[in-house]
């Protein structure tokens, strides 16, 4: 299955993130994944949930899948980070 | 299926959390659910993947649900708060 729509999500209002998944899901039959780490995971399934309840009952989580990245702090040290990705289909 | 083990996720540390994980999982082919709401999500799956990587590599996510929850604020207005439901299995 290939993807193309991503919307990364960040520290924005849970809106943006939500009137950018509801125009890649323009389409009968289209998906899209949400990427999220650290407290930003929180957002995604906000974003999530807030798109089915109030803009799209008929949408459906496909997928949801966690895991680990190592990232390079400011000083140079790693560390781990959680993150999460949502697919969501039309 | 039924599982006894519930770990409910808040602003405690994440150690605390994994060590309630752990002893929940003592029994080969044990399940515990975790379970939390709003801005503890991300740390939720913190639990999960620490759990996982650092303690026990054979700990698998049998399942990931996100949904939503009413809840009333103190001044007795509704509000919604997502929620994220992660069954490990040892």
């Amino acid at each position: 299955m290939s993807i193309e729509n991503v919307v990364y999500i960040g520290s924005k209002p849970v809106m943006n993130y939500c009137l950018a998944v509801l125009t890649s899901l323009k389409d009968e039959g289209s998906s899209v994944m949400l990427k999220a780490r650290g407290r930003a995971i929180s957002t995604a399934v906000d974003v999530a949930e807030i798109t089915k309840n109030r803009f799209k009952e008929n949408l459906t989580v496909e997928n949801i899948d966690i895991g680990t990245e190592e990232l390079e702090s400011p000083e140079g040290r790693m560390r781990n980070v959680s993150t999460i990705t949502i697919v969501l289909k039309n």
